[in-house]
């Protein structure tokens, strides 16, 4: 586990309470001693927990931020280059782009838990953090199965259901809802805030859950919006389209029906899918011909990899 | 009480255990069963509630939607013209128009409770819905003394804290932090699920928190937005302006830093002004010279009225 923050930590718990031979690395001797106090293995040693990786068959796990993983993709490319590796990092397609450069040979099966708290580093891990959660497994035509089923065994382990996607399709959903929905919640958060502080003191429900995500840390959130930076514009301008059209709704015919009708009947297709457990994918096995695509395809349904 | 839904019928209730003589009117028959069922005094006849409003000096509270009150105020000034008449209703401007329309010499002085829940009509009503939240009392240079006092009792009463303010003021503050975000939510939620189902199968805490008023009744969402157009109007500009100006960034300069930081400081702001008590309106007694501009000037520093 390379990085020992708040997802890389958790992981590492699950991994080691679940019985398996788990190691990880941290810049920082601070957070090492931490979780080795906590009786974890853990080391500030980028090039010996690679070798020991190497040693023992491990997956290896990038857990750091995107900005980081150039120089730890080409130690892995190193000193672990037969490792399979997979991540846990909101974007897809940069995370492929590095590893194409920094380790064109890898083994690689991306990853995104779609599971967080606006709480950050080890003192914040917890095994249960991804339980119930959706995990992004990337599924392209050139997946190959054993290494695809090692990634979404991890996920399962976790208690996560696995979701299969393509890196493009991935960043554009997420940049959808989750990335535009940190920018809406900026914009709401100023402009309500900038009216007065008697605008603030009146500010009840509405307000409180629409901006919620503006107070995770700005840092953290410049990182997964600027790493995913088309997508986000793309969502971003059909955004800004909407809300030019709502305006002039309400400016020349007096009604904000057309996007109030869509918003509504949008958050209540998200409440109907996630009544009740997702329906799994079926009638596929990993490995016979066409499985990625198969996966794909059920995956935009709404469907999930149970196993 | 002139409408028993949810703010109406929870404000009856109120009253009425409090151990004051408080009776309504509502024009479905289903709504004053229900009330009457509940031990409370209700009535299908406008006309009658309004006399017997009249013989006992009693306070008039309009509390159907905006779209509904011209007539009950016409009744109002036929009927119990003498009465001091306050609302519940979202938007302050477009009230005092129909009253100044229809009942021009009347006693009025508005409010609002920044109080509700998704659900709504008279099953849903609750005592304890007003406490701890603020509630908007219209407060303009020539608001009476002992009629301000009145109403802002009933807020009291209630358990809300006052918040004295201007009605153009008011209508500006809850477009700001009531009413856009509701169409930042809808274009949130639309562009999210328009995405596909995968999408909106990967969504979690961001989207979930920024789309949940997209899920309140459309009417009653485009009842409130209509009613306070012009209001809207301008903070939806802005509100567009600051996401054109991020998209511009994002393409340009790779960063959302400007829309992410202001963002993030108008949250830690509001989160800073929820905590702990409000401070309370100091140092000014209702009626002495120029009370309603001091108890104005406070609450624009995020001060309340607590009696």
């Amino acid at each position: 586990m390379l990085g020992l923050g708040l997802i890389g930590g958790s992981l590492l718990r699950v991994l080691h309470d679940a019985g398996h031979e788990a190691f990880g690395y941290n810049r920082s001797s601070a957070t090492v001693d931490a979780a080795t106090a906590d009786g974890y293995q853990a080391s500030t040693d980028l090039v010996a927990t690679l070798r020991r990786a190497a040693e023992s068959d491990a997956v290896v796990v990038l857990a750091t931020p995107v900005t980081t993983i150039e120089p730890i993709v080409s130690a892995i490319a190193e000193h672990a280059p037969g490792a399979l590796l997979t991540d846990v990092i909101s974007v897809k397609q940069e995370v492929e782009k590095v590893i194409a450069r920094a380790h064109p040979g890898a083994r690689y099966v991306g990853g995104h838990p779609m599971a967080g708290t606006s709480r950050s580093g080890w003192s914040a891990t917890d095994p249960t953090l991804f339980r119930g959660a959706m995990w992004a497994v990337t599924t392209t035509d050139h997946s190959d199965a054993d290494d695809w089923l090692a990634v979404a065994s991890i996920a399962l382990l976790a208690g996560s259901q696995v979701v299969p996607v393509a890196p493009d399709a991935h960043d554009r959903a997420v940049a959808a809802i989750s990335h535009m929905p940190h920018l809406t919640a900026a914009a709401t958060a100023a402009v309500g805030a900038g009216e007065s502080d008697l605008a603030l003191r009146l500010a009840a429900g509405s307000f409180r859950d629409g901006t919620r995500v503006a107070g995770t840390a700005p840092a953290l959130q410049r990182a997964m919006i600027e790493a995913n930076g088309v997508a986000v514009l793309n969502v971003l301008s059909e955004t800004i389209d909407r809300l030019i059209a709502a305006r002039d709704e309400l400016r020349d015919h007096g009604t904000a029906e057309i996007l109030v009708d869509d918003g509504h009947r949008a958050r209540v297709a998200y409440e109907r899918l996630h009544e009740g457990e997702p329906e799994p994918i079926s009638g596929v096995t990993v490995g016979e011909p066409g499985w990625q695509e198969e996966l794909r395809r059920q995956a935009h349904q709404g469907r999930v990899w149970v196993g």
